[in-house]
């Protein structure tokens, strides 16, 4: 099992750097990761928004939009808004959620970057496939893969289980003892309390 | 004029820790600090919110109370809720903005130890007469301006420019140059982005 779980969303702004960072930051810790994609939308739903809560309350969105423009600069990685915001990120995040390790990590980077590094639209097939291409996984067979009814009831379970851990946005990174920490901004705090907690975990012989 | 300028809401949770660490955090940076009190109820009601997101979605403010908890025992200072939850603020508001330099700092803090260390209400009077006194100002006086025509306007005015220059959120710091930083976890880049700006300036002559 997993020391810390990185659940994200590929809708979620933050996300973006988040999972350009979060796989350093973990193995610098010797922290065992893994990645939960999921979606908020029914998250969100549960809270009454029929959209992403950055285009419903714009003051929100807009400060949102320049302190991510900040948080890219300093990381000295590109911003590019996509055309609309949020995008539909059910099939990238059925793709993903088919795919198993390094693959799945690899490919959720690789959406992102598209996304939010060069502003390209994620929501088609053909996006996609070149994305899972550039990552040396077979295209067709992931994406039949992604389509499957096992697969699509699997998302579903994950989007089910994130609301019923408390998670109430993306990224997230829950910890083995079930602390759930919210942001880009807690990512190296919770990756530290991972990192105390396998310590722990090898003081009392429970490792 | 001050490098960067620190809003806070008396009713905000996260504004807690943030008033405890803002000073050392700017001294240690050159940065001069104005202290700026405020009232979100205004921000909110443009949202359409009447009462504390935190209450209006219960799982965020599960997550919030938990993650102010840790937040607190990192910073080693004791954390206690108060009674209703948020407490009416708009009185100790008007007594902050009517104190100037050190001693509305000073008192912002006395109220927040009050408030989220030791879980009293701060709405009243006899309360906040007792935290100014403990800040070595004489209570009557204080109150008696806090609660002129001109210093309610005041504290209107301050609410106002908040949502002008985009402030969506309590803590907040806004640096010289106008750009609005959010959150407990933003202090030390917004007070980093005010010391790099004050070193422009004495380059260019123009400080």
């Amino acid at each position: 099992m997993a020391d810390a779980e990185f659940w994200y969303e590929f809708a979620s702004t933050y996300s973006y750097p988040a999972a350009l960072r979060v796989g350093a930051l973990a193995e610098a810790r010797g922290v065992a990761l893994g990645w939960r994609p999921f979606l908020l939308g029914p998250i969100f739903a549960a809270h009454g928004w029929r959209d992403s809560p950055f285009n419903i309350y714009p003051a929100k969105g807009r400060y949102m939009w320049r302190d991510l423009e900040r948080t890219c600069e300093a990381m000295g990685v590109p911003l590019r808004r996509p055309e609309p915001f949020p995008q539909s990120s059910l099939l990238a995040a059925r793709v993903a959620l088919a795919l198993q390790g390094e693959d799945r990590a690899a490919f959720s980077r690789e959406v992102y970057r598209a996304e939010f590094g060069r502003g390209l639209p994620i929501a088609d097939r053909t996006t996609l496939s070149a994305l899972l291409a550039a990552c040396g996984v077979d295209p067709a067979p992931a994406l039949e893969r992604a389509e499957t009814d096992a697969n699509k009831a699997a998302l579903k379970a994950e989007c089910a289980m994130a609301a019923e851990i408390g998670i109430v946005g993306a990224p997230s990174i829950v910890t083995a003892d079930g602390e759930v920490f919210w942001g880009n901004d807690r990512l190296e705090q919770a990756l530290d309390w991972a990192a105390r907690g396998r310590e722990g975990d090898a003081t009392t012989g429970a490792g």
